[in-house]
């Protein structure tokens, strides 16, 4: 009980969330603590969390990197309740939220250059490493306290429950639309997997004025992903000739699936000076062979997630085109069964946890 | 005899070159023709022809494309001898070049955007398949007809013998060095792999202002890289410490090894946005972890030699900055030899045969 204990008395701020305690993944209440407000430190009242694929890879360590007990959660949206005194841009009462990171080193190459998330010393939400050397804890919880620095503003415009999934999903399709240059319009721009990442990926490449055709090795999202989502046409990765009629016509690709699967096809897609990026992480080395790319001047690029800045600005895109994320949103007692779903791909399109409502601490 | 037959009798000029009858890849005499100098055509007396690592590759067949008999060569040096009525740029007299292609289609995006070296359907210099339905021959020969289009001049300030490579191995690097931005004053680029491109590669990088790392695994081309080439410095990829210590510090790698090599090293060395950008083309497919690209917003290029535009420009500038290869002059007669010297990389750092002077018809 010594982790446990520390992780209530820690930090004076009571916090209560749920935790996984175990490679098992289950989730179930948990008292913690957050530290006070500091004088660039922003508190907020958690209201909604979205439920993000790596949640599901690390409450089960399958990435190696998971300390227990594990709060998860890095699509966090809530209300100010209070904020230090050299707090400039957020006022108690404010929408805001966090995202996939809490801290950086401020002073490295990419932190000067707004490109925070490829700092080397960054602190993620959760099961992270905090200056103060304790275990971070995400946003499956009451309270969260954050340097205003990574505390981003949600748009009046933006519904919070939808809104929490650009944190992560959204920033995650929108930096490379934006730096990869398949933002301009009439690009004709293809999304591989219709998922969290994807079908956000659809809307706001839309919304950037692309011509978007979902990729996908299931026919039955056709009609969903044209009629509900928008996307201009359909291309079904495993019809041959379908792909053979569609080969040297992208200028891009937004590859979101992140199981093992072929490049080659993909790359064969792309027109001269095209660009596959891979925002998934398949575990297995993908196979590149390099004339695919010789022949078209081509190239596979990758991004993750994106700066702060940046990721502010994906927010006042999304409220101004209103683009928001489809989401299921449900009780925290849902969450063990959400993680389930998840892991069959059995959701439209993300679930967020209604934080706000139903997470009671009973303790 | 059909077909050596017809390779003399189908065109009007007499031509005469040296050629492998077979995938034994041995190369010897060899009469055949030339088209009459059409309308927009340059006649030119072939003077050197460089001696290309793919000229190996397609004596023998080993990339499955080869037409017996073939004549290879495609880093053609001459003096212009006649020019047809409509020929505007050239004139008897003038120093000239083909490279590795003699025609494309003129007219589909590729063309019109001056990269007729992504034209689905250019022609190549030799084994190719011209428009009348001959196959083409290249530059192991006398004499050389083509279009203006697909001709270059060769400044004065090069030598043709140094500035036969250039039309190959020279914008094959010059050409990603520019497009993918490696060329501004200071960046740090790294070339991979010390032979006929990445001897180049370095002088190219460093006429552009670049400072220029050899990353090679023979610790015994250093003092060569440095002094004679003009490298900045040397890095030993098999030594884990230095790699260590250079990792995430170049903004680009040219990467011109065609043998299996492993890509995650390099990548590892590159910058938040570094680029790795291939131009050789090992055999089997390359593994790349998409987590490598992801980390970091990395991007795995490749790049197929030039444009025309570019490759005159590549030329020009050349000259200007005193950028030509270093190449051991030898006789047609040594070709055979060259060849098998060129298999176990015995050679600093490029054969060129000197036709002018050693391709005598005896026929």
């Amino acid at each position: 009980m010594a982790a446990i204990q520390s992780a209530e008395q820690e930090h004076p701020v009571p916090a209560f969330g749920w935790a996984a305690r175990d490679q098992s993944g289950v989730l179930s209440p948990f008292n913690f603590s957050r530290r006070a407000t500091g004088e660039t430190d922003v508190k907020f009242k958690v209201l909604y969390c979205g439920i993000c694929h790596s949640d599901l890879h690390m409450i089960k360590n399958e990435w190696g990197t998971s300390t227990y007990p594990l709060v998860p959660g890095h699509e966090i949206v809530g209300q100010v309740t209070e904020v230090g005194s050299q707090v400039t841009r957020f006022n108690p009462g404010d929408r805001v939220g966090v995202g996939c990171i809490v801290a950086s080193c401020r002073s490295c190459d990419n932190c000067i250059n707004d490109l925070e998330n490829y700092c080397p010393k960054y602190t993620l939400t959760y099961s992270g490493l905090s200056s103060d050397g304790t275990i971070t804890y995400g946003g499956y919880s009451d309270v969260m306290v954050c340097d205003e620095h990574f505390v981003l503003r949600i748009p009046d415009a933006l519904p919070l429950h939808s809104a929490a999934p650009l944190l992560c999903a959204g920033i995650t399709v929108y930096s490379p639309l934006r730096y990869y240059g398949l933002d301009r319009p009439g690009m004709k721009v293809g999304v591989v997997g219709l998922g969290g990442l994807g079908h956000v990926a659809v809307k706001f490449a839309k919304a950037m004025g692309a011509k978007v055709t979902v990729i996908s090795t299931s026919p039955a999202k056709k009609e969903e992903a044209i009629r509900n989502l928008g996307a201009d046409s359909f291309l079904i990765s495993r019809d041959q000739d379908e792909m053979k009629a569609a080969m040297g016509s992208f200028d891009g690709i937004i590859d979101t699936v992140s199981a093992d699967h072929p490049l080659v096809p993909l790359i064969g897609l792309l027109k001269t000076n095209g660009k596959l990026v891979l925002v998934g992480a398949p575990p297995k080395p993908l196979e590149l062979p390099a004339f695919s790319l010789l022949m078209g001047r081509k190239m596979v690029g990758g991004s993750g997630i994106g700066g702060m800045k940046e990721t502010q600005e994906m927010l006042d895109f999304a409220a101004k085109h209103g683009v928001a994320a489809e989401v299921e949103v449900v009780p925290v007692e849902y969450v063990n069964e959400a993680m389930e779903r998840l892991e069959r791909a059995d959701v439209k399109y993300r679930f967020v946890i209604d934080v706000g409502n139903t997470l009671l601490n009973n303790a």
